[in-house]
C-alpha cells in the first residue's frame, strides 16, 4: 500500500488549513462511510459535476460511470477527474453569523480515471461496489449477464493524489461574543434509513432481509 | 422570471432521458430542499469539486466561496462553474443486480459565477443564505461587521442553463425476473436532525430555539 505522502500543490488546502487531514487511513474511513460521490470532469472547457455511486477497494476508487455520459466518450484514453465525497454531520450555530459553520468530513481525489474493460475485473468491481453500498445484497440478487455487464460502465481511479477536510466538534466563537445573549450549539445531522418498503410484486412469504431493515453507514 | 426553456446541448441528458426534468419549478423545489452543493471548476485544465453551502434567491444561485480558494483568484472576471445539488431518497433493491438503483433528485446548473462585491448585496446574500440553511437564525445572531463581511466570499450564478434528474418510486425489474425468489423493495433514506447540543459556554437560562429543535428540510 502506498504510504501517506505530502500533499501536492494541487491538494494542499490554502484556507482553513487547520481542517486538513492528509492521513490515508482517515481519508479511507470517510470514503468507506459514504457511497455517493460527485465526479467532476471537463468537456470543451466546461466543468461538469455528476453524482454517482462508488466503492473503495484497496488504493483504488471505483465509480459507476453510466450517469457521466459525456465523460465516457473519451474514457478509453483516461479522463482527468476530481472525485469528492462529502459527509454532513451537523450545523454549527455560533453566536456570530461569521462563525457559523457545518460539521462535515470530505475527501477530494484528483487523478485520471479509466474505464474497466476486462469483463472479470468489471464483474468483481461491480460486486465490490454493490457490497460497499449494501453488504449482503449481491449474493441474493440475480447476477448480471453478459449483455448487462457490457451495458454497465465502471471507472477506476487510483487513490494517489488526495486530501481530506474535517470540521467537527463545538462552536468556536470570538472571545468577546460569548457574552452575546443567544443560544449556541450544534444540530447533529444524520443519514437515516427508514423501514424498507416491500415491492408491490413481491413473491409471497418473502421478508425484508436484515441488511435492508437495519441499514446504516456507521461501521 | 425567465420561462422554462428547452435544454441546451450541454444540459440535455443523453442517457436515462426518462429521468430528466426540465421544469424550472421542479428544479427550484429540489434546490430549496437542499443546502449543500458541489461546485465544479477548472484550474490549469484540472477539474476541482468542492462542497459548500448555498441559497436560491429568485433566479440566482448564491454560494459560499471561501472553500473554493483556488477559484477565487480569478473570480472578478467570472468563473465557469457547474453546480450540482443532490438529494438522496433511497436505495432501490431490484431482483437483478442490473436494475438496482437509487432514488434521488438532483439539479445541475452551468454558468459563470461572479463574486458579489457590493457590501449591501453581499450582506443581503449572506442573510438569505443563512435563512435558507436555518430560517430564523439570522435575527438572533451577532451580525457581521465590516471586516467579517470583507473576509466572506459569496458567489452569484444566474440560473439559466440547468437540468434536473429525478428517480423515484418502486423497483423496476425485467419481466422475467419477477419470478426470481429474492426480496425486493426500497430502503428510504432521509437526512435527519438530532437533538441540539448546547454549547459548553452557553449563557445560563438559554434554551435551544424551535428552529434548532425541530430542524427539517421538508417544507
Amino acid at each position: 500500500m502506498p504510504q501517506p505522502s505530502a500533499p501536492s500543490a494541487r491538494t494542499r488546502l490554502v484556507r482553513e488549513a487547520d481542517r486538513a487531514v492528509y492521513d490515508r487511513a482517515a481519508a479511507y474511513k470517510i470514503l468507506d462511510e459514504g457511497f455517493i460521490c460527485h465526479v467532476g470532469f471537463v468537456a470543451d472547457g466546461q466543468p461538469f459535476v455528476i453524482p454517482t455511486g462508488y466503492s473503495r477497494v484497496g488504493d483504488n476508487f471505483y465509480f459507476h460511470g453510466s450517469a457521466a455520459s459525456r465523460m465516457l466518450r473519451r474514457v478509453d484514453e483516461g479522463v482527468p477527474v476530481c472525485v469528492t465525497v462529502t459527509l454532513l454531520d451537523g450545523l454549527v450555530l455560533a453566536r456570530s453569523i461569521f462563525n457559523h459553520s457545518m460539521n462535515y468530513r470530505s475527501v477530494v481525489i484528483l487523478g485520471t480515471a479509466h474505464a474497466v474493460t476486462d469483463p472479470q475485473e468489471k464483474l468483481e468491481a461491480l460486486r465490490l461496489l454493490s457490497e460497499h453500498i449494501i453488504p449482503g445484497r449481491w449474493a441474493e440478487s440475480r447476477q448480471p449477464n453478459e449483455k448487462e455487464l457490457k451495458a454497465t460502465s465502471i471507472l477506476k481511479l487510483p487513490i494517489e493524489e488526495f486530501s481530506a477536510k474535517v470540521r467537527q466538534g463545538p462552536v468556536i466563537d470570538d472571545e468577546e461574543d460569548y457574552a452575546f445573549e443567544t443560544w449556541a450549539g450544534v444540530v447533529p445531522l444524520n443519514l437515516v434509513a427508514g423501514e424498507p418498503l416491500d415491492d408491490a410484486r413481491l413473491m409471497p412469504g418473502l421478508k425484508a432481509p436484515e441488511y435492508a431493515k437495519n441499514y446504516t453507514r456507521k461501521r
